[in-house]
């Protein structure tokens, strides 16, 4: 394979690294039971026992199959089962049936998940080519992608059964006593000929490189993340009725769905405290957190929020979403402290938090723009399409990204589902306007002019 | 309740019936992991889990709940969980998503199960109103149902697999050596005013009665079923594509659909040999066996074929489906021996058998109409509707059958899913004309005159 | 083709009854512009145009293609454009498309039309043999289908219309002055062992045929029609709202599409009298009458109300829908005086009009079973089936009837489209249980014990 | 209303310039019969009658209604009817829908046209205000942009017959008798940071503004048009077969809708010459042209050729769809002369033509880019998104382009439909990725590098 081996991993041994990963993976399945692992409760979420088979299979076909010597596979069928899109490997089973496939059951998928970790510490024990050790890296971080969706996918299906179980007993909220609501404030971020992209050095996506040169006008990014009790103001002002706020398709799909809050919000029952709003989360059914980041919106919202936050009052006037030149312009140079203190997948709270909650954070205003990494990712105004220059990864690993460049939009940061180990600024997620089940939020930004 | 407690249930004391066919439940469910317990394949069939559960709700909900001194139910939410459809009881869990239920889990759900044996027996030690023993032998009647469902369920969602488990090994046949093919017979049906439905005695459904008069000409039914050899002549006569067979709402459905065969069948597949189809089963792929009923019909299907028949030759000419009276007719006198030969589920074979395989079935001829019971359930040409003077159960148990009658069709017999001690002449089944994944296929009738 | 010629028109001589219909279809088409004709509102339905086309092509394709020595058709073409539904003719444009076929434009049709009609008139003028003039009677009660369907259909399209517009000017309703509400009485009906269907001597359909017996307990039914007023009192009770009263199929529909009324009924906007409904008709949009018959019911409303009306008073205890055999036995006796004083499209009202309106029936009770014929089709409990005995027509004209016998519910009686000339006691219309835009009500029926 | 009157049009005095505009789709209309008018054959597709009465509906909305003393409605429905997608003016009639209003007829809605000549011929007479002229320009260009749409929809609405009547008689095809076919050569365009956007001075659409700086790495554009030709040998490679060429959503959608070539495309007739494939077309039916622009595609079909071609001769490496700033980079300079030479409506083509076939582009080479301007609007790479800095029109006049600015591509040029009045460089098309109904095609890229 042709994927650039341009770095090692943060931690000092390869094969460390793997079961580092591997083992989180487990850890992220444990509270589930068998059947919580087997279904899937809409096309565009998977199984868990599928991420289990899927994060093998990819280990087995990307690294196993081309390195090791004499490869025969662990079972032909799973080369079809838990292939998930990739045409250059040949079929696959279609993707909204994955629930269907109730053998190998469980036990099989995780013998299945021993097996190839046995050969690749085998594998590893000879030589490390440098083509082995970059498809093992890209496999490292392809299964720190699927622990977040195994994260979100899980919440979606117990969100769909009336008893409304937890995934996690709601830990103790790690909030700071002394920190009040975050005022937002406006930082601004300079202009001119700049160059985004990966630079080179360490791991990163084909999607994120070639660094290149674009041209900003003035701009200035919120400081920190709206909040759901901002958001709560845009209901309360009927933002979800108001066409004036919603782009066209956004329009249509808020009234063909009867889209009336974030995804898994629930209005106040009769008798209950008025404006007492309810969300499912991984820890089950919770009382809306106002200094909390809003999450689990669609582009559509928001896209609208922005639009009604201009008209709000005069000093968010021009109140948009950012472009992701302009997010990764103003994260770039915070990278190394804001990842550090981000609310990450390792903190546990696995909920977005209010800004300030982190240890290191409680003095208001220390950093010009809070929650960059963690908590929620920020959709952005870009359409997710090639960088000029761009170049899949060669081979069937070119199918990883370049393929999906169209009909989707940029999202930045990362989310408290995140590894802290896999983001850097450069970072490009994406998914189409409607989708909301992912921990996405945003951030404000508007011309400066 | 009001359903008429007529009759004593064949075995000698109800509690031991009621745990028999417990037990059979838990033994069908034994060979399913917890992953194939869990999930819904379509919107048609349960997960066998939810079978569970529901049988279980059902002497809850009808035993229990008006008999029980003290009542309180094992979970509040099981109530909502478990009904199927009975509006009378109150909200019901959506029926496509039963899949979506992980919680309760199946340990959950067994544990459910044994509280309410648990309970029924030491109800049963107290008195036993007549109302009680009523509704408990409709609550085991309802569980044979689920019995068979489960069976066909399971078949489904097996079917959906790319590896094509099996539910059981194959056994080997029961097919006796000396036992060729068995020539079809047209054997003739008094006709005049006759009577039927249920003649009391014992139990019986509501849509089963009241026993009515009706007026038939003379007409002739087929000895045996048709068999998947004689099917295979049907395709093999372009009887799929040709429309003078199908009735108008059959020829687009086999377009819309693209049907070519029966549920299940598989033709041959390049270099295999010359009209060597398979069909899934429950004991896996297997191959087509000329001998044995064909299976897994649509009512379009089964209407189709006789259409096509009676041009075949002019033995069969103005072959049809037999209406529900005719059937029943002819099955009435031959009840008592047919139902103690025929193949239902306590054979084990789980699959229609070519006629004769029975032991004392071997002299070819030797009954006039062979296979009216067990095997597979025949369409008949009679919409489902109700019969003169028809009273539901009174209460929310006349939801049991009444409201189901339009826009389906009724079978007649019963199948190798059917327990032995569940049928009779009289048993109405119904199923709308697209429905498959049943033991449905059919046995030709024609008039004479 | 084998269509027994048993009878001749009414009219004296065939070529002036054909004249007399194809003009009653002009007629029809005449207030109609050119858009009108053109466009298809829903794929049950068909456009103006297409109704003219394919009456016309069904006398080219079954009168003057067998008969006429020479026969070249008008255009290639209009034998694929305006084939409705026989495979045996060949292929045919797709029903739901028929609106997108903008050219032939109206004026080529009505020539069509008009060298049809002349090429037809030629023919007769040279020998007429029985086989001639079974097809050319056939086209012509095939004709006067199509102007029913003509007039629903029309009536659908305007009603898509937020203006409203009337097929007609609203005329002076031809009710007697003296005549005020009608009670609804029981007559009994006597059941036993009778005959129903055509007893032959004049035309009729494959499908009222062959007379045959049928065993009918004693029974009651209506003397009028339900009323719009009744309609109401159901409506003011809930009954939409209440699953006791519903098939289970028909509760899923009503939640499904949210029925709330009768199709075209609208509920008093905010300001209007309380109870002051409306419905669009064939005269634009007009007042509930509460005296005049309910029209354009599903069968799952017909169903329901005879439910609901079963609870209302004890003299209506076991109130339900009459099979086809019940109405047949008691409307034949019935049949000469009835059919002439009935509502039918001949008195241009085109609505339904209250029991008594006509003249000769002003004296209340007069007749024991009024609005038998006209006003509205009366739908039966009885699914579409085939009698005992049946045989389509032989030939291509089989596909007339036969292979529309399933998941279809029969109506009896006639309505205010219905050319008076083409009804008898015999007749079975049908048609599926969500279907609305017919002119369709019912009649209560009952057991006598 | 607040568009900016920057400039007076091309014609001297406005009033001519709107009687000019108006009578141009009159001319468009005349050749449709009343039901060609009538009739919407897809949701995306409008009924000439509509388009009718919208652009009349836009003069009456933004120019009378604001601006004409005393301003009476013609008739107050309309203002709903003819709404297109205008929240801020009120409710609209569903769009899809549009086809069912047969009433207003065709005669109705040109009186409704001359209505609102007269009242703006006379206005005109009076003061002109800025604001007036303005907006008189804006809906002179929406009339424009409708005259284009249609004669797509009216394209689109015959191909649904299968009479495949022609919208014109095909013409002799003004093509030059000595040339040949044009090879295609790569132009370099030069990098750096450029502006683009409209410049001012004369009307342009709000979402060609403002004017900002781009940074462009060294590139180049085909020197012309992909032809049929080129299509057909990426048909012939398997092109629609290989999903190494597509998107994933593209893929997905090739095998939903079984897409095997550009809309309107038809294989040979078994017995046709081998490769020869016809195209439904204003004209009818014609052969393939291979020296003519191939036509009709989606995004997907011109993003995946481009990747084939790329990998078909070294010289084509890299090829790929270009991005908006390039094409406007490219195209801004040539403007003049490539628009006066352009295969517009004017030319009465109605098809794009071979490069070279305009009289004074016979000498190949001659131009840098040919087929800038009419002939097929060009698939760009951009997204359709706000400039920066973007602002709408103020008012409801904002929604006319800035809501749409999402899950859509930008297309460049102009087509053998537009006006050659109404195009200029900065010009920006847009559609979903699925349109194929639209003049669309494409024009190469690649890197310089």
């Amino acid at each position: 394979m042709g994927i650039p081996a341009t770095s090692i991993p943060a931690c000092s041994a390869m094969l460390e690294c793997y079961r580092t990963v591997r083992q989180q993976t487990a850890d992220l399945v444990a509270p589930l039971s068998e059947a919580d692992c087997q279904v899937q409760s809409m096309p565009d979420a998977s199984p868990a026992k599928w991420h289990l088979g899927h994060t093998s299979w990819f280990f087995e076909t990307f690294v196993l199959e081309p390195h090791e010597p004499g490869f025969k596979p662990c079972h032909p069928a799973f080369r079809v089962l838990f292939n998930s899109y990739y045409n250059g490997i040949g079929q696959k089973h279609p993707r909204p049936l994955r629930g269907q496939i109730t053998r190998p059951d469980l036990a099989e998928v995780k013998a299945y998940r021993a097996q190839v970790d046995e050969r690749i510490a085998r594998l590893l024990r000879g030589p490390q080519s440098p083509s082995l050790l970059a498809m093992l890296e890209t496999g490292i971080q392809h299964e720190q992608q699927h622990q977040e969706l195994l994260l979100t996918d899980i919440q979606h299906l117990l969100s769909c059964n009336p008893l409304r179980p937890a995934y996690q007993a709601a830990p103790v909220p790690p909030r700071l006593a002394t920190a009040g609501p975050r005022p937002m404030r406006w930082q601004a971020g300079a202009g001119g000929l700049l160059e985004i992209g990966h630079a080179g050095g360490r791991f990163c996506f084909d999607n994120e490189s070639p660094r290149h040169r674009v041209w900003l006008r003035p701009y200035a990014l919120a400081s920190r993340l709206v909040t759901q009790g901002e958001w709560l103001d845009f209901i309360g002002d009927g933002g979800y009725a108001d066409p004036r706020w919603w782009l066209a398709a956004g329009w249509d799909w808020v009234n063909a769905q009867s889209i009336r809050a974030p995804l898994y919000w629930q209005p106040p029952e009769p008798g209950e405290r008025v404006g007492q709003w309810h969300r499912f989360s991984l820890q089950g059914q919770v009382a809306i957190d106002r200094e909390a980041p809003v999450v689990h919106l669609s582009y559509f919202e928001a896209d609208a929020y922005a639009r009604w936050r201009a008209t709000v009052s005069a000093a968010d006037a021009g109140a948009r979403l950012p472009t992701e030149a302009e997010w990764e312009a103003a994260a770039a140079p915070l990278e190394g402290p804001a990842v550090a203190r981000g609310n990450f997948v390792e903190t546990g709270a696995l909920r977005p938090l209010p800004a300030g909650s982190a240890p290191d954070q409680e003095t208001p205003g220390a950093q010009p723009l809070e929650q960059l990494f963690g908590d929620v990712w920020e959709w952005t105004a870009s359409s997710y399409s090639a960088y000029p220059g761009f170049r899949p990864w060669p081979g069937v690993a070119g199918e990883y990204n370049g393929k999906f460049m169209v009909n989707q939009y940029v999202l930045r940061g990362s989310s408290c589902a995140t590894p802290r180990s896999h983001i850097r600024a450069s970072y490009r997620n994406f998914f189409p306007t409607e989708a909301r089940w992912q921990f996405s939020g945003l951030r404000l930004a508007r011309d400066l002019d």
